[in-house]
């Protein structure tokens, strides 16, 4: 994809899809799947491609390394023709445009033709549960996260600014020849869920929260948060909402097993966080009514997590029909409607766990969400944590069957580990 | 630009038009430019906005820093029914597509009407001389880039791989808040003209090429490259090769002056390296006699360099509209055909002056190429000098009145600064 003229692109990123059957990430290519049988549709190597882009593996090297047949391109117009072909629309608009000059009908994301819609079902019913050969995949982008997070904790100290850190954690994955799953959040402003600025200079006191994760060369995402201080030193009330996102954390993954319905996973986070708000004198009132009513949402408004696999949000791009399964939608409750997966869990499922606590403004000033908590919500108990913007905890979970496996478990988390970590440089 | 689903972005890059009247990168936003005033149409900020991406300028706030007038994108239809409009085709195609819907005509790029070719030409003729601020942004470039080569060089050493030294150079872009300009190229094998593939172990012995710019927040591009040995010590052979390429690159670079025409600079690389490499006795015969019949080409066959702005092509999604004036057009012989600049010099542009070497073996087997030079080019000396892959040294530079000013002129170049400045650690 071009990013300012048709020479200066975009590092290319395979469809997930695409990843999934093939295995290596080829451009401008097309896979046929009939039965067992699935044909690559390439693009002739141009004349002058050896001097600029090197020698690259003839059709009869790929036909072996993929178990494909592999032909031009230009012949797939012809093999398509005359019999019923179901696809899944492409990341970006070019590609979709040529899909639906392929196919003669229009491919738009969010309106699948039955066809397309079968084909989306049988896609994720495969990708949704992990073999042998995702796992490693997952375990390889998980290490590479690792030491992103460990990076990053040695790299600050106050005077470093946001995207020096951010820095040290992204050379850990680009020395690994990998690169980002998603764009690095890495800042003293974590109340804003997406924030991918990296201009500010922490100061002394602040918090930084960090959710950076590896995609490998296969394409196999990481997704891990972590929240910590920048002087080395959690303050008292810190420290005391830390320990509550970490209990909720803890217990949230503890419920991970076969069988149970997503969404009481993420209630679990709910209650464990609007207990640990209880106890601080933050929220009163029933912790199960808090929760039913949502007035943990104004200061834990997303949902707990997501699956992971191919795409840091795993086939986010069929819309909810991967993370809800039939007969499951979203909810419109204020942050329940957040939440990307309701699934009953499986072994082979990743997922990831990650609760937090934010000081959102724009939720916190919200007249309606402030008429619903009432007085359930002490705001001026809260101006006491007013050191705290965002904490998010977030480790990568695989359903196992015997319960399940923290994949990123090897990066500190407990306050003590978190605080020694911090600015003992990196390697 | 979705990277696998649409909430999963490439980081986004802002029409490199848009950047230079507007100044700021606005997200899904278009400039309408009458005369002297600029109306800015962007969306509206969505319910969720203050949530995931933090509180943004209000159009107000945004009116006052650009000076345009803002309005929102939803009245961009209207205000251009009923009157002709010029546009200039985006880089991404879902951008284009918005634009042919807007404009009910289509907008291709390569294919501009006759109102958009007009467009085209004014805003190269302002793009083309770059005013202080640009020089600024220019500069602010190039000193990101010098860090990034010189901690390139200091983390080299025998055993480190090609993606830790790209790491260690990329990591001084980000730690500035900037990002690549282009896809770095970090390679043993610099024979590849555009190898962005940074997997090999360089060996004891091998040159290592790497050719990274920084791109600033405003979107103004550094391009330099440099090669050195990998143990710090150019062996005999590398040297001799090395040092044509420096004098060539040297002597081009004092050609570059008001009213020289791009070709004559060209001209003066292939001149150079054509007589250092008779001086080595890799060719034999006339030097003007061997750059007329590109003989030199088959060891040096891309253009001495291109255009430098916003782009580090600059204005090359214009096709060679800008890098040609009118009434010059790309020579189809080997070697020249890839010169993507011909104009004459002005005060004001900057280019880059990147000449080079390489055993492409794509080149050298090539029958029709071979008989041409036929034994001009004596492949047995050639030999000699295996373990030379490709050498390139590239600056950036900007046209004075007086003659010219080297933007990167800090980057260590002279064989013996490049020995001392690799494998020192990076800072």
């Amino acid at each position: 994809m071009s990013r300012n003229y048709a020479a200066n692109t975009y590092p290319f990123r395979a469809s997930s899809h695409f990843l999934y059957f093939v295995g290596e990430p080829l451009v401008d290519s097309f896979a046929l799947i009939e039965g067992e049988r699935c044909t690559l549709f390439l693009p002739r190597p141009g004349p002058d491609d050896a001097l600029w882009h090197g020698v690259v593996p003839s059709f009869a090297e790929l036909a072996e390394q993929t178990g494909c047949t592999v032909e031009p391109l230009d012949r797939l117009k012809r093999a398509l023709e005359g019999r019923p072909v179901a696809t899944l629309p492409a990341p970006d608009a070019a590609t979709r445009t040529l899909q639906s000059r392929l196919l003669n009908r229009e491919v738009v994301p969010g309106r699948l033709i039955v066809e397309d819609a079968r084909l989306a079902d049988a896609v994720i019913a495969l990708r949704l549960l992990h073999d042998e050969h995702a796992i490693a995949g997952l375990r390889e982008a998980a290490e590479a996260t690792a030491a992103a997070h460990r990076a990053g904790m040695g790299a600050t100290t106050p005077g470093v600014r946001e995207w020096t850190i951010c820095a040290a954690m992204e050379r850990e994955l680009t020395k690994r020849g990998m690169t980002t799953a998603y764009g690095s959040i890495v800042t003293v402003r974590g109340e804003v869920l997406h924030n991918e600025s990296h201009h500010r200079l922490p100061a002394d006191g602040d918090l930084l929260l960090a959710d950076v994760g590896a995609e490998t060369a296969g394409g196999w995402a990481g997704d891990v948060t972590r929240t910590w201080p920048v002087n080395g030193r959690f303050s008292e009330t810190q420290r005391d909402l830390y320990d509550v996102v970490l209990a909720a954390q803890k217990q949230t993954i503890a419920s991970v097993r076969h069988g149970v319905r997503y969404l009481d996973v993420h209630l679990t986070a709910c209650r464990a966080l609007a207990s640990g708000l209880v106890a601080l004198g933050i929220l009163r009132g029933d912790v199960d009514e808090l929760v039913a009513d949502g007035v943990h949402a104004l200061l834990f408004p997303h949902g707990v997590g997501h699956l992971l696999g191919l795409d840091v949000h795993d086939m986010e791009d069929l819309g909810d029909r991967a993370g809800y399964g039939s007969g499951r939608s979203r909810s419109s409750q204020f942050g329940l409607s957040y939440l990307r997966l309701d699934r009953d869990l499986v072994p082979g499922m990743a997922v990831t766990i990650e609760p937090g606590l934010y000081q959102v403004p724009a939720i916190l000033n919200d007249p309606k969400l402030r008429a619903m908590a009432g007085d359930r919500l002490d705001m001026t108990r809260l101006e006491a944590f007013s050191d705290v913007r965002g904490i998010r905890i977030e480790d990568d979970v695989l359903v196992t069957p015997k319960g399940h496996e923290v994949l990123t478990a090897a990066i500190p988390k407990e306050p003590d580990a978190v605080e020694q970590a911090v600015g003992r440089g990196t390697s």
